[in-house]
């Protein structure tokens, strides 16, 4: 019988740390080995499973990693991540780190981590949204031959509440297509007498409404017909599922730095 | 048994003109009556049946109304309505009239002609695209009083050769609902950092794509659910079968201005 | 100033009834005003502000309303829905009640309470669902003129673990368009050589698929275009804030059964 | 100045050979060659771009290929391709076949032109759908790690009168994917009470609707997200494009046998 894997949360508390918790308590062969959360926080000592909504799992969030841990996921805020990325540095555990937000100095601290600890750093851990950009890059590498020409316009939906625009997902996915069909001009909506539309134009329209969690639709559209790549995020577990998947895939590396595409097999 | 009723289709050679005459010639209780162009038109003397693709029918082209209609059908230019608007006023004859880009002047002797017969102007006669606008503005009042607030987006896809954006039927769908739910800015795209979506806006999409004929989508956002409301193009035989439509609802009315709503039963 | 509406909910510490209660908190003009729950509850004397995540309200999970409160929104059980509508009726409580599986008797028994208090039971309070599908029925209503023949199919989108196909609320809106046109049957999925496509048939298409909430799309195809409608549940709360709604609608009738159109306005 | 590619389409005056006239005419570095016809065609001698509706082209549609020929593009019936691909065979001239329903022993009489000349036969010659399917194997073959499970649905919606259900390109996305993933059940709908949806399902969803050319979506949904690949047909053109992009790339290959993905360089 093959013994489950030890997961440190870090960022336990938090939104995303409580989902990732319950996700690892859920999962067959993971189990929650450490809450950690920063010393001032209100919930230290709590259990992290009852925090999660899944029940007492004898798991007290502390801010001190004490227990041996397997792999380390992240969801916390950047001097969170660059406390931990010490520690798991120092102890040769993977880290699976997720925080936003670093800046450039942080983001370097947080590196040097790779030298002795399998390290994967990525902003966006979705498996569907991560596979759907492969898709876009083969999708663009293959159409752009098409001699009646291809246009390639971005559309996303996210909630009111969002304050950019587009999403930094939408601008990455406009980025891949590029860089494979040579676009030059990013161009956000269309409104007068633009006339007809070059080929050397990628086309975002960011949607606001209600509470959408998230979708991105890549429109590739010829004569004759249009191919249209949808991903959409229900919940942010989307988020959190990539990042057990990764941690599980750093377990088995030698230190260094990985990324999300390798861990998801794309 | 009863008669067919006769139809003359002005711009009969015309793109337009050839499926409308198509379509008459294809439905129960039509026939074509009379294929009408401008006097200098290459195409007089030809068979507007072969013209349309669909075999010989025994009707010319040409360019004066001698025949009997029972209604004209006007897919022409603004100088060929004003002619045949002329005509029918004079020969009480109903007139289904979808010609577009008639000056102020242009439109008063158009509408003249509503004095004596029957008459109907209008740039889009889809069924579909009508029927939507209704669904919209029905939706936008119920909507306006859901005290989390509504998010209202417009989408549009048109082929990559249209010059203006968003399209005239995008703009339209966003009044009406602005009618009804007060919203005061128009924005095309998002870029940047806008913030908070406020509620006071609708957002204009406007995507060029291949050769697509023509889609229009509109959002209306809340917290928890979306409703999407989509009407889409294949051929431009919808605008054609619009007309059919509006001219055998226009046969049996008495002469004054009718609206594409009264004659699609909206 | 105008005083909140004190509004009392039973079966406050299940899954719907917990967002009521965030929902009704958050919400100006509404206040929690008693919590109630079935008298073996493990959560009676637990705030139901915690246990729906909003924090400390003063208001305690209890088995009998000792308190004065303006109305009921009830998402429990059937016997706990008969229990509260018993009482409402004999204090003459607007009840708003989306408890499903009553049996005929159970459903009297929730009836009588209408002729002392008003009351409104509906299955899915969704303003969403419901507003779609007054525009299905309306746009059922023009399209069955349509000559050229308009074929309507429904698709819908549920979780994996739902057990049931096509959903309910598919099922009504296939009988809504019906009522309309006069499809008289009703298909599930094509396979083999069904032959061409009779005007007579409503096709139904149930995918399963992963967590999602709920969608539903109406397809109504035509020659030359197509109207798809679509609402999409993103969380739980769309059938809670329909709930609030209804509470608000019922606060302001006299004695009597109500629907929620009525009540949302449609 | 390099020379253009003199191109002979078979079933010149048939719909599809219509279309390939009329692209071939208007693509850059490629001319129409030879129009070919059966012998009893009521088309012989009249001129193929006139029949196409690109005007006078002076190639006037015969039932023998005496004209040098650098590719033939084939869109006839069986016996037409049979004789057409020994004419190839023979001369040694490029074969691009798209005629479908041929029988076995015919389907050999094609395969043994590519002894001695190029040839490529396929029944979709989209590329989009080509394109799409790729990226589903692609998808199908990361998602099939994915721990939590991924539901497979496709749908597709055709026109009214299409009488078989589902498509040969729907089905031939459930096997690519179920090649990868293994699924072993192909349901066609869902009624009643399927129970829980297993893992080893794909399900399949046929609408038919209006004059709809053709369109497929192949839903990935995992807990948490959503990936829809969708492509969709607008005109008979995208069949023509891809025939087109194949006898350019014939004409550079050494005789045998290749496949429509090679020639897209899937």
């Amino acid at each position: 019988m093959t013994q489950s894997l030890k997961i440190g949360v870090n960022g336990a508390a938090g939104r995303m740390g409580r989902r990732v918790v319950a996700l690892v308590h859920e999962e067959n062969g993971l189990e929650v080995g450490a809450a950690l959360e920063y010393s001032a926080s209100p919930h230290l000592g709590a259990d992290a499973g009852e925090l999660a909504g899944v029940g007492h799992i004898g798991v007290p969030v502390t801010s001190e990693l004490g227990e041996r841990v397997d792999a380390v996921i992240d969801f916390s805020l950047p001097a969170g991540l660059v406390a931990i990325a010490k520690l798991c540095g120092e102890r040769a555990i993977p880290l699976v780190a997720a925080t936003t937000g670093l800046s450039a100095a942080q983001r370097d601290q947080v590196l040097s981590a790779s030298h002795t600890a399998p390290l994967l750093l990525a902003p966006n851990m979705s498996i569907a949204v991560n596979l759907t950009m492969k898709l876009a890059r083969e999708a663009a590498r293959v159409l752009k031959g098409v001699s009646s020409g291809v246009d390639v316009e971005v559309i996303e939906r996210h909630h009111r509440f969002k304050e950019d625009a587009p999403s930094g997902t939408a601008l990455k996915f406009g980025q891949i297509i590029a860089d494979e069909m040579g676009q030059t001009e990013h161009v956000h909506g269309r409104h007068g007498q633009p006339g007809r539309r070059p080929q050397s134009e990628i086309g975002y329209h960011a949607l606001r409404t209600g509470d959408n969690v998230g979708e991105h639709t890549i429109v590739f559209g010829m004569m004759g017909e249009t191919i249209d790549l949808t991903v959409r995020g229900h919940t942010r577990d989307s988020y959190a599922h990539g990042a057990l998947i990764a941690a599980r895939y750093l377990c088995e590396q030698e230190p260094g730095l990985y990324t999300i595409e390798e861990a998801l097999g794309l």
